[in-house]
């Protein structure tokens, strides 16, 4: 993993725009042609398509409407790499992308290239009033789209029985956690949602009061140690500890642990982008679904924070963590960690919120406005950023969401109590 | 519709349970042997399975621990007409309940006698501790089904080429509505859940602080008239005025307009208990779906309330409504109506919330704490009652839920808006 | 099973009509109205629509064009009851037939009537030329249909837990059949299809030549004992033994003996149309699909026969064997059978050969002539006739057809071999 | 196409093999990484996935039998690149093979070499007795594979809305066929089946009698413009033409015309592996499948012939046409073609006989008899051979089959009638 660069720090716009699109081709070049055109599932999309989407969100919303005199680089690309923006056309169906053997890596290559160098014009025209606020997002778009990459990516390597591994990853040698320790909040009606300068998406806004009873929270994540246990008392056999919409997809799926664990000769190894490895029970579980860590929470005799909690209980912490600039890809012990306890990184936190609007939630006018609002239902919300969330993309009041199944984000758990 | 009896007021709980029982087989007696038989869809239950899961009911969880020497009616019968507790054993499939002809409606006849005989005993038994607890629990589990009955037989009906009619229903003139009022609600602190004595679910327990900002609300839900102005500017068909899964399932259900809805040579008809029937502009619109009502209101420049606001506004109001004791088993015009405007009874209101436990909620031990908690994913919250509900049924901290895109049940909408 | 009367001999074409029309009541005597509305598969229609059909043939095919005055019973049957004629519009989905509720069985019982006694105006008129042929035509199909309600309604009855009994029926005992002999024929070039006056359906002609290698073939039909050894040497679950679309039907369907076979404790049963039964090794073995014989002929050593060979091993053989008339609704062993080893009767048997048309073949002009011909790709002929078909509804160049994943005809097999 | 190099003639078996295995990847030349790893349906197969799995076969059935000290080249290869031989262990599921990036074109292009390498030893032990056949097989195989390889991309590219070509390839200007001739042949029995000394499958065995009706059958194949006068005529939309299988299937998919068709501005457009061409009027229809087939010949007054009037047409006829040699990749009309009218090559011809075995068929023991015999259901046969078939790949004995709905072979038809 010698070529993962990130950069963090005080760089302008234009900065991080290289910055952030470098990264993006640091991301994809472990991966051989034939990596970056499979798609493995629905919710997968295709290396390559991660690429060229996050170039045509550019191309859409700030080259084409504002650079005087751009040409696409391909008339067709516009179908080809919406996601679902209904507000600028027709676009390729999602479950197909992985149909598409053309354009290769290589034109893909170019289309960056050829939007990159258009965009240097744009960054420097002072005339583009709203030109800034959208390149910001289109950053934080292309961050969001480095992880979808490497989450997905890990996927599709997955279902390979030879297993191969993204690129070479060192973890530590597995271990045992010490007992979590809890934090307890007092009640009281508090602020929440974006309030700091600098951006944020949408969907942390507006600001607001929520009123909140008093609550204790775990400060460690859930262990894979922790899951055993689960396992091994029925956890995965046991309908009294689920939802019911959860009991019937375990029994539908046929799940008995967490994605991307297996069993070999009695031993549990976890699949992870270094490939195959030893399950290490000091490590954060990870790659669960909601329904999962809402049964575990209640195997514990906890419950999952909801998402208000879960920010009260952040607020003012700083921002460190294992993000993707620690280059592990996987979660590691919060024990011996240099970051500590903090509420970030490692993994995504699933809360028992569903993904609502704030009070007095607006969304932006046009296409744009179509980023978080229209996916309001039947998600829920996760917290904290994961192992492979960029270091600068993420905050106390984000919000990252899932539909309640999903299990291929690096999502886990910590439980919270009452009083 | 001359044999439905509604009869509420000052009973005993025997007399209760005597008068429910009876309710339940006025309910069934429009309909034949082949009527009780049909399973429209997954979701809908056939009429002789109502009349005997309500009594398996009984049988299970009150004759059958509590009374001794009761044989049960049928040994087979514990496993046909087990809906979804785990916790009692296997269970006959949901989706398959339409391919049982046996036990036909004369045997389903003879069960209920039996368990209502039996049960005639153990009311009259002083030393069944939890006994009436569970009778109150059985009452208002064969009440929700009463309504489920007619839901479902509305639904079986309606898929009929020949569109039979329940039963005879009188039903106004169409007429045109009056624009609708609004009353607003300052911000503060508020007190939620049921408090008073009586029964109530699990679910709207316990009672517990909101913090909620100045909001209004229509007076009267919204009419079919209104939602034909929706339909003729395009609503079904702009994906702007959609949640995302919404968009989707309209295309994928091809919906144009509510369920039941019809258009015969350019007049609107609605499938209605009482056969089709010209629509009403003044009539509440009703069988819409959550995603509906969101791109409705969308469309309106308001919102749907949350659960929260509907609670604050309807608390303290009497509760009064069109019930299923009016015998009209369709929503009628507000403007004329002897109840006038009441938040209840009509239609069941779609909120903006989520279906989720309130802060401390406990299931009950067993069994019967499947009742309501393992349902609380994936679901939205209604409020308020409809023309179908038993009148002794309803409470201002009453929640109904549904999937997002169910469409049978009488299932409107009131809007709200900020400040 | 006391009042199945079928009655067969020299009977004029209107006492053969009426005859018929009653044995189709007789049949569906037994069956409650909730019985006579459940469909269980998509393949099963429901008794009271075999009903309905067999009774909209008459009215569609002879009395509307050629009944001066006629008044169709109801409108909207035309459309509830097409089976699969598009020469005469539109019909109601097949799948959805479970789904109707009306009309009932006493609207049907009249619907019949009506027509019956507008049949018999019809029947005296001498002036009405295609209207012999078309009642024969009608008389044939409602045999069919009785057959298939007798099919249908087993398959209905065993999805049932209950395991209910369609009527009472007196099986021989359990005893063990004595090895089966073997009849050679020469080769040669053989006459085949129907040539001796009287009915036949189209797909029978014309009569053709056909040259055939030297074969021999099974006086009897494989039984039950026989097919236990088969599932005994791993019959179900050795690839090599199967076509491959039947080694994926196996795995998908988790097929491991008959249809409506039970094990009990060891025991094996077998559903019949007289409710559970212990399996009889001498009796023939039934209700097994194509790919079914076809693997078991394998495993002996054997084939099936083509229906060419079959033809010209049953050629000229009488027409006795057990059919509908013996009432035993269930094949009985050949051993001990008051008709002794013939070629029909008891089960149909499945041919290796395709369902295709014969040289020459001619479709008739008009709906009518979509009787057969449409249905000639992916099914197997079988041969024969069943315990379920009226005595005189069979022929030697009688071509029966299924799909070869079928299994809920009375269907089983005769080896053959070369030389 | 200038490196499309089709080598034949007089060759020494190892020759033939080298040769073979090189066209394979002359085929395989003009397709990126990207292009090699795409599965378009469950039918299709990645390009590089033909390449592997035509060289397990030989590493399967001749290597690891045969060649002391041989060590295959990856012990999980065998799991991945078996097609369907049950003998020989599990397989990765056929409908995910477009889900596996690795092993990729440059390993899988060793996995080929060292296969190579070792066959050369084999190739020249004298003492392998059973290995010729064995290798004539593969070859056999290996054709079979090329011609899919074809069939497969040519489905890939088309599904891609940048509709890319496979290659360059002249196609001649589009013409207008002329009035098809017919030629008798009189009733008799026929000798039919493979006897002439050299390789054939087992299908075509044994040389066996057939009694035939006179019969005449058209020289030429059904035109593009015959096509469209179908078409214009209602084809696709009249019942009454098709079989009741294929009018299910015509509406399922929404059929209009054959496949790769589009039209575009009024004008009819085909996809080719040179991409997309004007339609030509005096080319053979290709791409349909039988259900089209068999509604054009009854549209035409005409009839499929049957595999046996098609053998007995083409006996001893010259075995040239326009096959894969040609390197046009797509059928070209009779007229002004240096072969002239044919049986062989342009199309494969649907006949209306579905895929049985020939009196007195058997299957070779062992995993090489799974080759034919177990796919003998739910298919029709075809025959000739196509344009993308390898010129010493065909005889006039040899049997194609694809499922009645199958479209993406080079599949089209002559008609045949009585007498």
């Amino acid at each position: 993993m010698t070529d993962l660069l990130v950069t963090v720090g005080d760089l302008t716009i234009t900065d991080r725009f290289y910055a952030t699109r470098s990264m993006t081709e640091s991301l994809a070049s472990p991966l051989s042609a034939e990596d970056q055109t499979v798609q493995s599932m629905a919710d997968v999309s295709p290396t390559k398509w991660h690429r060229a989407h996050t170039t045509w969100f550019f191309e859409t919303f700030l080259l084409t409407p504002n650079l005087a005199g751009y040409r696409p680089f391909h008339p067709d690309f516009a179908y080809l790499f919406n996601s679902y923006y209904e507000g600028v056309g027709a676009r390729y169906p999602r479950h197909d992308r992985g149909q598409l053997s053309r354009p290769g890596i290589n034109e893909i290559a170019e289309y960056r290239a050829h939007v990159d160098h258009a965009m240097a014009t744009l960054l420097e025209d002072p005339a583009c009033g709203s030109c800034t606020g959208l390149v910001e997002l289109g950053i934080q778009h292309e961050q969001q789209h480095q992880e979808l990459l490497l989450m997905d990516i890990k996927h599709v390597l997955s279902r390979n029985p030879l297993l191969p591994a993204y690129d070479a990853v060192r973890l530590p040698k597995p271990s045992t956690a010490s007992a979590p320790t809890w934090t307890h909040h007092p009640e009281g009606t508090y602020q929440l949602g974006h309030s700091a300068p600098g951006f944020c998406f949408d969907n942390e806004l507006p600001r607001h009061r929520e009123y909140v009873d008093a609550f204790a929270m775990a400060d460690q994540p859930v262990t894979c140690g922790e899951w055993l246990a689960f396992m091994e008392d029925g956890g995965y056999h046991r309908p009294e500890l689920w939802l019911s919409d959860g009991w019937a997809t375990v029994q539908a799926e046929g799940w008995e642990h967490p994605l991307y664990w297996l069993e070999s000769d009695g031993f549990w190894l976890e699949f992870t982008l270094g490939g195959p490895t030893p399950l290490n029970p000091a490590q954060p579980v990870c790659h669960i679904s909601y329904y999962e860590a809402d049964a575990f929470a209640r195997w514990a005799g906890a419950r999952l924070p909801t998402e208000v909690e879960w920010e009260v209980a952040a607020a003012g912490r700083p921002l460190t963590g294992q993000f993707l600039d620690h280059t592990k890809l996987h979660p590691t012990p919060v024990a011996g960690s240099p970051t500590g306890t903090t509420p970030f990184g490692n993994i995504w936190q699933w809360t028992s919120s569903a993904y609502s609007p704030y009070p007095g939630f607006e969304s932006a006018p046009g296409a744009v406005g179509e980023y978080n609002g229209k996916f309001m239902v039947n998600q829920y919300v996760l917290r904290g950023g994961s192992c492979v969330t960029p270091p600068d993309h993420i905050r106390a009041t984000y919000r990252n969401f899932f539909p309640p199944s999903a299990r291929w984000a690096f999502s886990g758990l910590r439980t919270a109590r009452n009083g």
